[in-house]
């Protein structure tokens, strides 16, 4: 007998799960969470200041090479708003070579700006500052890391 | 046979749910985190700083803007303390103005200010200081963060 | 007949918690998230600045005073990294006597330096500096933070 029955205790239980998903017994985050091995990292900045963004570099390649080093991998997304957006300006960056160097040679860490941000600027300024190749652009900064944190990334600010 | 023991089943599914979460298998935030088009914020500030100040409300007006534009919801509460509290106080907040408005028009933002901080305040000052009107009191600010935190919230610091 | 089955339901519903475990249904955040009445909080500082560190102490302070004052517990990590680690230096920090009580007293709240940082200073100061007596070591400060967070810990920078 108790063979007969196993699909249906089966079904069962993964039905009440998926209630449970339903319920907000389990999260959204909770849902998308990383498996054993893998990690998912946001480094945020928004100040201009140039000891900041290289301490951001400096962490990014740390962290690279930490999980590298234990046969882990890390994904990485450095997102930059308000007056952080310097970073990643090619006419205002202050690190713009070795953020260069670090996008040929750290595959696993993106760059975004703050589109929010560079709108303004663009109202600012009178013209559209150009980004360094191979930024991306999210569409508003603090938007995104709320998006990142609710899939379960960790969000850090150095 | 398999029609009888149906609520047996759901019954047991539903108690090893619950017997899991008791024991730390399903967190207390995974338990009350937010539903899909629902999102919940908290901007901190600890520094007694202009251009901080009106970073903390211009993201909170940018996150609120972005998902009013996808149709979808976000609560945002900003919490100040240490020196970030005088933002929030009715004699030395520097964005005292645009605080009051924001607090009109912006009906899913509020502020709240560290009693903790408040009380060393009222030791230093000999006086206990106003806060704008309309701004709330938690007991511990960083107590509160790990609460909401907890509670399946995104901790973010503009 | 229901008694029979009891121990098989039982061992199926487990199974299929373990299934989604795997799965990624339930993350491993979630799975070592604290339980209900303890609470788990990290402290991280990266930047050489004295009132940020005493900032760090108090809210360790007030944070530890406001759970002991509801009867719950909290177990907090500061975490030093980049100028940060200045706090934690016996050579060095502005903070050094202060810390020496904190950790006679304070015994839920310990003291991690990043190791990365702490080997940087040490390539460009030609020689080890020395920690405060009972601070403790991580390899990487972000990665350990990571991982805490991952574990379900909640992340503030005072």
């Amino acid at each position: 007998m108790g063979e007969s029955i196993l699909p249906l205790l089966k079904s069962w239980a993964f039905a009440s799960l998926i209630l449970a998903g339903t319920a907000g017994l389990i999260s959204p985050a909770a849902a998308q969470a990383p498996e054993d091995g893998f990690h998912q990292l946001v480094l945020y900045i928004s100040e201009a200041d140039r000891a900041k963004m290289n301490g951001v570099l400096d962490v990014a390649a740390n962290v690279s090479r930490h999980y590298s080093g234990i046969g882990e991998e890390v994904e990485i997304e450095v997102v930059a708003f308000g007056d952080g957006l310097h970073m990643l300006r090619a006419d205002t960056s202050p690190v713009k070579q070795r953020l260069a160097n670090f996008m040929q040679s750290m595959i696993n860490v993106t760059f975004n700006a703050c589109g929010n941000t560079l709108d303004t600027m663009t109202r600012n300024e009178g013209a559209r500052p150009a980004l360094i190749e191979g930024v991306e652009m999210v569409q508003t900064g603090v938007a995104h890391l709320l998006q990142r944190s609710e899939e379960g990334w960790t969000l850090v600010r150095p």
